[in-house]
């Protein structure tokens, strides 16, 4: 398979009085997602990313559906597909199941930027190369 | 004015490392002002909502989109319109600005549901008049 | 009165399964209180402090205790008590208190420090100006 | 070794704009160690004690001193070792390290209590056992 899979647990610092993940912890899983699938996936760690080389990838659009609630102890597989590369852009999906059912599905948009300008920033050519071996697999 | 505009000042805790805000605490700061504009606007409180009425308004769908950085210090005014008001659904539209420019705009579902069975509940009548006076200001 | 004093309400994002604020939030709200003591009370922002200035005011030590839960909709007045200044330290004691309870005391020391290297730095005369008359009150 | 570890990498949304760890989420990792314990260490994990048993452990007092920062992509080393139990609280000692270095120590205060009525409430039999043998490997 072609996409990136993490397992996230969902943890009590997760859960909201009703007793089911605060949607907003979902972004924080999602971002969690697309870390460990640079440093994993792609071979670039955030540390390297934002450190030596100095760039960021800020989310510019994230659309996003909750099919169903998580609970506490609730495993998830969060799956990152890659959709399109631009000259400094990269759109994914992400999808997250646990247990057979679908929780949460997002599309975003990530754009490729120096930290310093805040401008976008084509993407380096191992990470334009890892992302575009990704794409050939999908297809 | 038919929306309701709550001020969210930028704080230490919602900023990354590239010193600008990390999106998944645009979430937080959207679910807050939807909780002050239940109880500030529509006149009951999350602590009435969940409590004593055993209901909940869970997140379904949200679309959003981020136009510029905010800063440590920034002070955004969250802006919520009611688009739509269903059976037990609820479509808003919230639009934060600072100095002059658009940070995000978000555009979401919310469901009116029973916390026991988890399944949609219509509105309550009180909180579905004070919505309907404020759609028709709008329109 | 010497102390400084702000007021926190329970949001929804606070409180966790058992429907009370899950600690590590607190830890928030006590970085909120200071960084608004540093604003209001003492006359340099946060975003001032970090920014132009390049120093930081990282906790070394925290001791808290809790004495009662808060729940969502509480409003706590958190106050700030200046217990001592070093050369580049400064003692807190952070109580807060809703309802006639007690709800946490912490008392803290901060560091502050150069950005850059990380190490401390004394503090500047404006800022111990400010703690010194609000010793001389509190004593 | 008596004591129970785990792994915590420290990722982008752990950091403020000191680029370090920002210190209200390490209370976050405290807490998601001490999850990690219950389920892994003890045997009986946070969905189990808070659901069907009805119970749960707040922390009722920690003492924390941060020896060092941490940086993105560290990854700590998160000991705990079990300092004294009592009738229905346990006093826990937490020590983080990463590449040689200490990050922060903490000791602290659970009290097992009855969800419903909020009271301590007696150990389990399973969770005093378990308790039991690691202080005696320990000592």
């Amino acid at each position: 398979m072609s996409h990136f899979s993490v397992q996230q647990k969902i943890l009590f610092q997760h859960c909201d009085p009703a007793g089911i993940v605060f949607y907003p912890r979902y972004f924080e899983m999602i971002n969690a997602a697309v870390e460990a699938w640079f440093e994993e996936g792609l071979g670039v760690s955030f540390a390297t990313l934002h450190g030596e080389r100095g760039h960021a990838v800020p989310t510019v659009t994230i659309n996003t559906t909750f099919q169903n609630p998580s609970h506490l102890g609730d495993v998830l597989a969060i799956d990152i597909t890659v959709l399109k590369i631009g000259g400094a852009s990269l759109d994914l999906e992400i999808c997250a199941q646990s247990a057979g059912t679908k929780r949460f599905e997002a599309t975003l948009t990530l754009v490729h930027i120096n930290k310093e300008t805040g401008r976008p920033h084509s993407w380096s050519d191992d990470l334009r190369d890892a992302i575009n071996i990704l794409l050939k697999e999908t297809s």
